[in-house]
């Protein structure tokens, strides 16, 4: 029997991605598409102006799309967000009342009962949903995945961190239009051009990882403490965030340690065989002039990132580049892989 | 009277570049025009595919273009090259030996005789050449001018460097197409992409800066002393390097102080109000999302340099985005800036 | 004594192009910014997001914006008008009410009194304006100027249609991103790709250059005889409509002899040598890979239309392709040059 | 037993199309891979640059490459040939003396003993092999596919010609830079840009279709009797030719019954049910705005042809926007296609 999953905010980029993501899944099964006010009634197929390259699949075309509501919550075991940060304060929170909610939006993300997870990095962090019920008095409770810039940098991270520990970190990225969502970037801003700010963008890089790479004691997050510095730039390409990411490491390192720990990473989604898991989480591209969006952010069936240019610059001074594609490994992929882990651990 | 001068490939992106900073200008004409046997014999105006969007002025269109011969000394106060590196030793050394070379090619740059030169930055380095002339026998000299990436950061860093001292910088940056000249980068390797490896750019940006921040003592060029870490990446964009600088500083800063250091640098072209120098070497952005490509790589007339991001994280760790017109600035606009230089210490 | 001109719609993208077209305009002199209640009241560096690759003229940047009434016209002796069509009809009337409108926006264009005006093709047409005040009772009046890409094909045809006649015409287009208004075309949505479908647009296309190249007899057009069928794509360039133009000619014609018409096509702009008329209005190109927009929109301070790959097929079957910079030519730049053609005949 | 085939050219951009076409192939097993002398004696996986989004299948990976040599046909049954037209004259030949060539260079496709076939519009023409091996004396023979442009206007055209008559054709293309193989066209020439150009494009466009579809009497083609026009345009597009075509038909139409004609149009491959045809070879688009490159270039895994835009404007007027992918249904999908239904032919 499969559990009976809603979308909230399914018309949209990531909400798309959702559908893909969740389309023959083994273990979920999407029971409800919810949209705004202006979509609801409509078919799936006529409120949403399907963006990918795949096909709508024929048994959610003729859906009709629901409008957000918790009541909703009664044919459904759990749901996906990928509504606005600005309403989700209440909307989550809503929904979260009566059953789980995986959300890929910002709203709940750094709160400290909420865990803000990576399954292959933090999948322990799960575990705050205990805490978080009993504190909020939900039934359901609310799980996050980090924002498409920081699930690209932190988790090749975590096994450099474990290795040869980390005193900071500069990250500038090169990042894909569709982070934006579909009409976010106009085309006169950016041909023949860089813009080299996204609201926000920075400030949620160099925070979110240090709670994701922090340590749970005593229903507690300890974050990681070193400094993340970020540039964040919006560049011409349509899905896959560049990240050219500079570590200063606490013990010094041979640049074939760095390339076998990325290799050999491997977490819980990968253990216990999760259906949406890559093979390998992180990719280490033999060829000098890769990682490359066009041609790689689709390893691992976008799940997968791939990591390049490592090099050494002296003692403890280390550089790589990673992509990861923003809209399934950044974001829908990761909130159904949280899902997945969370049945794992029996928390759905 | 103006000096006479000629143009070592004339027909290639930057010798186009240089032919437009070299129409009407005050005191040098344009004397011959030197390419490839391929193109020797015919007029400009058939030799040369002109790429740029002013028109070739009429007076260069009806030259003849002559092969690069260092004959055509005899006719020439000096030349300005724009040569491939891999045949610049010769031709250059060639030249020198009877007139001086104003080279944007990387061959003799960090030779250690040879001024590796930014007019703001370090004009007394300039005067290596009569110690050149000496070692090596020549009547002319060589004077060079950074790589594109280089002169973009390097410039701004200057003013940094004397108020508050460098540690150490990060640099990654997000290159332009018309860097790899014309035919460099095909398009179906940047559609909806980003390449993550310039061949020797990174090495390039990583060393020329520490010559050119240099001190020059007894003849002798002392390299500055910090590390220089670079990522270059290629994206969809016609002209102007955007780069993301990350810089731990010896004295710490305020911001204001930083972007007031930025606005008030002069240097010696501003002084000698030099033909093509501008009145400001960098411009700090006011708006949030600039510098951009498309809206400021011109400023200036393509030889301002302009900075915006300007963010400090903690104590001493700086960080701000920069963007040069890659090939004025940093190519054709900085060799004519040398050569301006040079005829105001009487060098030439 | 310079007219006082106002900018109805002026924040916007043709907005600023009128702004940059009367900047130092010798018989011109902005005197009123009006725009939307959002922008009234700011200064206009402020209200608007500047998009040219020129600057915002200083004594531009700090007028105050004002809101888009009628009352504004006794200030001023006519306005230009870059509002939205669906606004337009009561804005536009209410100002003709008073001064005259010389207006970029689709409304009136096809009402039977309203001119609609090409400079160089149908100048004869303003003269409707006096039957048109009679008509509506009006102090003021309108003068339209096509659709840009109207404009940009219809030109080239008149010297055609003189020499030739004209059976047939049959049109592609490959349209320009700013043609949509600065936010109208999401990157998501072009990138990679071309879309064969912009609103309203062939339909504009196939009727508007019937008027123009009608004849005015006793107070009114004959629209010219001849089917227009049009195909409408919107392609990656930033500004430049490249048009692919099939006619069919009542008489046959020579190679030479087009060309020659197209070269020496001259109209009254050119005869009374209006401030901001071109010198050629069609120019042709001798390069067989030319017209370019990246190359070739700026020809005449964008006013010229460029032409090539003029080829014949067979006896009365010609091809050509014409570009023409869109928001110059085809908007702003069209709209100040009929004020500059009413002044000459005396309409203001 | 799979029939054993070599691909000449195999590390080209048409070449991996091959590759990738004929991975896990039902009836076909690559057996060589022949390229330029540069090539052989290389791994695979080492001499070509991998262009596309598939990965390089494993076996092919390790195969090693050979030079281009007919002595290779004693290990074959066919050859698929993507060389460059200029040495494929004597090449070609070389091969077709001991076994079948079937090419997508255009060197032979217009000798009148060549079959030049789309299998669903002219696969009676394949049977000229016949002649043709009694003409030249060879054991084997030359079948060609046509240039990507003529593909993916005529295929559609079949069905318009067999229910209405054709009485000529104005055609407008915006094509992909993958037709112009890897490095055909430099960023820098078509960022934001049109390229009203294609060496040779417009000529082929224009007279291979009426071989095409042409009649088979008595051992030789009788040419279809109609003009077509062409503009051949490259755009900012990495796959799929979007073609505005423009048709005079002989007897009048309404819409419906071309876009029936269109939906039910199927030939022999869909009859044979051979293993790469499409189920639909033209796919009508419902929607306004479509066909787009991104969104529908892979249709019937870039096989079918996706049509909208059908408009009449008048009696017997017909315009309608076509898509193919090149490098697939234009190019290595179409040889394949031919070689399948050469196959259910029993000629090979």
């Amino acid at each position: 029997m499969k559990l009976k999953v809603g979308i909230l905010g399914a018309t949209g980029m990531v909400g798309q991605r959702f559908i893909e993501q969740l389309n023959d899944h083994p273990w979920f099964k999407i029971e409800a598409l919810c949209a705004s006010e202006r979509s609801a009634g409509k078919k799936y197929s006529e409120a949403a102006n399907w963006y990918l390259e795949s096909r709508i699949p024929d048994e959610i075309a003729d859906m009709t799309v629901e409008k957000i509501d918790p009541a909703v919550s009664d044919r459904l075991d759990f749901v996906f967000s990928a509504i606005p940060s600005d309403i989700a304060k209440d909307i989550e929170g809503g929904f979260a009342k009566h059953i789980p909610v995986f959300s890929n939006t910002a709203t709940y993300r750094m709160d400290e009962d909420i865990p803000l997870a990576i399954p292959e990095v933090n999948p322990d962090h799960l575990n705050l949903v205990n805490v978080q019920k009993e504190n909020r008095g939900w039934e359901g409770f609310i799980v996050t995945n980090p924002n498409c810039t920081t699930i690209g940098f932190i988790t090749p991270l975590k096994p450099i961190m474990d290795a040869f520990g980390i005193d900071w970190v500069n990250l500038a990225t090169m990042q894909a239009l569709s982070g934006a969502g579909y009409a976010g970037v106009p085309s006169m801003a950016i041909i023949d051009n860089v813009i080299p700010f996204i609201k926000n963008e920075e400030e949620k890089a160099e925070l979110e990882g240090l709670k994701i790479l922090g340590q749970l004691r005593d229903n507690k997050i300890k974050f990681a403490d070193f400094d993340v510095f970020a540039s964040c730039n919006r560049v011409m390409v349509r899905n896959g965030h560049t990240e050219a990411v500079f570590v200063r490491t606490q013990e010094d390192f041979r640049i074939e340690d760095v390339k076998e720990e990325f290799s050999s990473f491997k977490g819980e989604p990968q253990k216990l065989n999760l259906p949406t898991a890559p093979e390998q989480p992180v990719i280490v591209m033999g060829e000098e002039d890769r990682p490359q969006p066009a041609l790689d952010r689709d390893l691992g069936d976008g799940m997968s990132i791939s990591v390049g240019r490592i090099r050494k610059k002296k003692e403890k001074l280390l550089k790589f580049t990673c992509l990861s594609h923003n809209t399934i490994r950044g974001a829908a992929g990761a909130s159904v892989l949280n899902a997945e882990l969370a049945r794992a651990m029996k928390l759905i």
